[in-house]
């Protein structure tokens, strides 16, 4: 298991892995590199589970490579830094997003857009720059260039933050970016998952009314009595969709299964966006009319950099904003992924790695 | 021909309508309301052919009326004004694009934005205020509200200044509002018809490095030597294609066919934007991993308001932009026609109104 230079790692880790497309996670031994000058070494306590994690367990984008340990919403204790960290000593409270590499000389990587560089590497199966692969956090320790170390705030705690490493950024970034974060401002919530749930508490805080668009009838009442959402709409029904259109200046959309744009454009006012960040397999159907009679953009948005990124879970504890989880032990992680495929669960599931992660070296 | 309020009107006017879905224009005698206190009267002196006076000889987007007088690129001299007009007096030079009213109570109509405002009266085809039918400047006599009249300056010939009436606000308005007009930019532009060719004169006025995206190699030269494109790209190229990927700021996208997005959406660079200003029939195909991946936009946008129109008609004298054209006679209209759908004309027709069209009343 594993190419020669990561037998040749110094750092015993464990985690669990996937071994082939059949997308089946097991312990799996492993190593990682020394601290290095810039390194941060922190032990995993939490890590979320995203929908893509199991997108790439099974390979859907055919970009996997086994042994695959998934995970990139981890949050844990610093246990070792490098000669050269400036930011952060033994014992602080981190956590690792999406990506722990760049090439810090890109347009994209100056403008505090490592999300965008087109040399990002990814937390987990992808190539780090010393030629390993790279593990995500359904393992017990992380080794990170601390450039791509988030601190968590004291009161942020850290199981419900975990998840805002992805989901949480993911939403934040396009709020701002996109302008749709000015007080009395109306946003629409499209899906009511991990992403979508604290699209409503992050747009909420920013003083936005919000409201959520969803197939399901049933998660009105959770979605306006537990989430604070101004009201809600059913996007099969035509009568509440025509009640609503043009009033929203901004729509979150975070399904990632194919669906029908022209309803949700309808809901746009003159200079809407409808802003992507799910990612359908296939393309969408595009309607152009829309789009020019009311100066529309369809949009996409893909996490965030490192200062955003730092910025949102600052934010996240001042407003004492956290995910909706179900903290589970690594080893319910076969079934939290077939519950997740239902969408059963409230909102994201959350692997108590710290105790719960035994390794066997 | 017409109905009782139009029969009733007191101004006699003459044009050339079309009276069935055949498309072909013949002669036509109507008339126009008296000038009002608000409005203006012109003698029109040039009108240009756009192609969407095609789609609607046609009843192509279903929405016709019959007898129809199109024409929305329309100039002329002011012959008289209504007792409380501000702005024009008899003998200014004047234009019409394509909306003669709006509701001036919206919130789009507050913020300048008569095009997108629900209630906005089109040139030709629609209900005015009063009930009749609005006819367009393929005549000779328009009476419109003051608010939807431009000025045309001194330094800007007539002739070559009518197609900026609809074509060139169609693309200076997006390269405004999507911030594309910035010195140094890099902007595409798709298609060298009317539209295309007022983009890139445009485009190249703000300081930005346009680069003209088209499936015929042979308007190459055209489009470089003669419009002041910076350069060239075959759109079925692909080395040219990838080669040019991720240069692009923003994208003034001309074409209303059919026609892929990812090549063009490839072209952009991180934050790109991609304007669609023509308008096809069928919905596209949008791939949303690109703009996930970019936070690139896909944006429409239709025309411009009046105070905008104004400030690019402006711009387009100090600059010295016009539209490169082919005056025709009236009665060569028909034929223009067919020679449009070939796109046999560089770049606009425009029809010598006042010297060509004999009334017959």
């Amino acid at each position: 298991m594993g190419d020669l230079a990561e037998e040749v790692q110094p750092k015993k880790a464990f985690g669990w892995a996937a071994r082939d497309t059949s997308g089946v996670l097991s312990p799996f031994t492993f190593s990682r590199r020394a601290t290095g000058e810039k390194d941060v070494s922190f032990k995993v306590l939490y890590c979320g589970i995203c929908h893509s994690d199991f997108h790439m367990l099974k390979n859907d984008w055919g970009t996997s490579t086994y042994p695959l340990v998934p995970g990139h919403e981890i949050v844990g204790v610093v246990t070792e830094i490098g000669s050269k960290v400036e930011n952060f000593k033994v014992g602080d409270k981190v956590g690792v997003g999406c990506m722990v590499g760049s090439c810090h000389s890109c347009d994209n990587c100056a403008d505090n857009l490592e999300n965008y560089c087109p040399k990002m590497i990814l937390t987990y199966g992808a190539k780090d720059l010393d030629g390993t692969t790279t593990y995500g956090g359904y393992s017990d320790i992380m080794v990170t260039d601390e450039h791509f170390i988030v601190r968590i705030p004291d009161n942020l705690p850290l199981d419900v933050g975990a998840p805002l490493l992805c989901a949480g950024i993911t939403v934040y970034s396009p709020l701002k970016y996109y302008g749709l974060d000015k007080p009395g401002m109306h946003v629409g919530v499209v899906g009511l998952g991990g992403l979508g749930h604290v699209a409503v508490k992050f747009a909420k805080a920013m003083g936005v009314k919000v409201t959520v668009i969803s197939t399901s009838p049933n998660k009105k009442k959770e979605a306006i009595e537990h989430l604070g959402a101004d009201s809600f709409l059913v996007s099969r029904n035509q009568d509440e969709l025509q009640a609503a259109t043009s009033t929203m200046d901004g729509i979150i959309d975070t399904v990632s299964a194919p669906h029908a744009l022209p309803p949700l454009l309808a809901l746009l006012k003159t200079n809407g966006k409808l802003v992507l960040v799910g990612a359908p397999e296939k393309p969408l159907e595009l309607p152009v009319f829309p789009l020019l009679m009311g100066r529309k953009i369809v949009a996409g948005s893909c996490i965030g950099g490192m200062k955003e990124t730092q910025e949102m879970i600052n934010f996240a504890a001042k407003h004492n904003i956290a995910a909706d989880i179900e903290v589970i032990p690594i080893d319910y992680v076969n079934t939290a992924m077939e519950r997740l495929l239902k969408a059963d669960v409230r909102y994201r599931f959350v692997i108590d790695i710290g105790n719960t992660m035994k390794s066997t070296y």
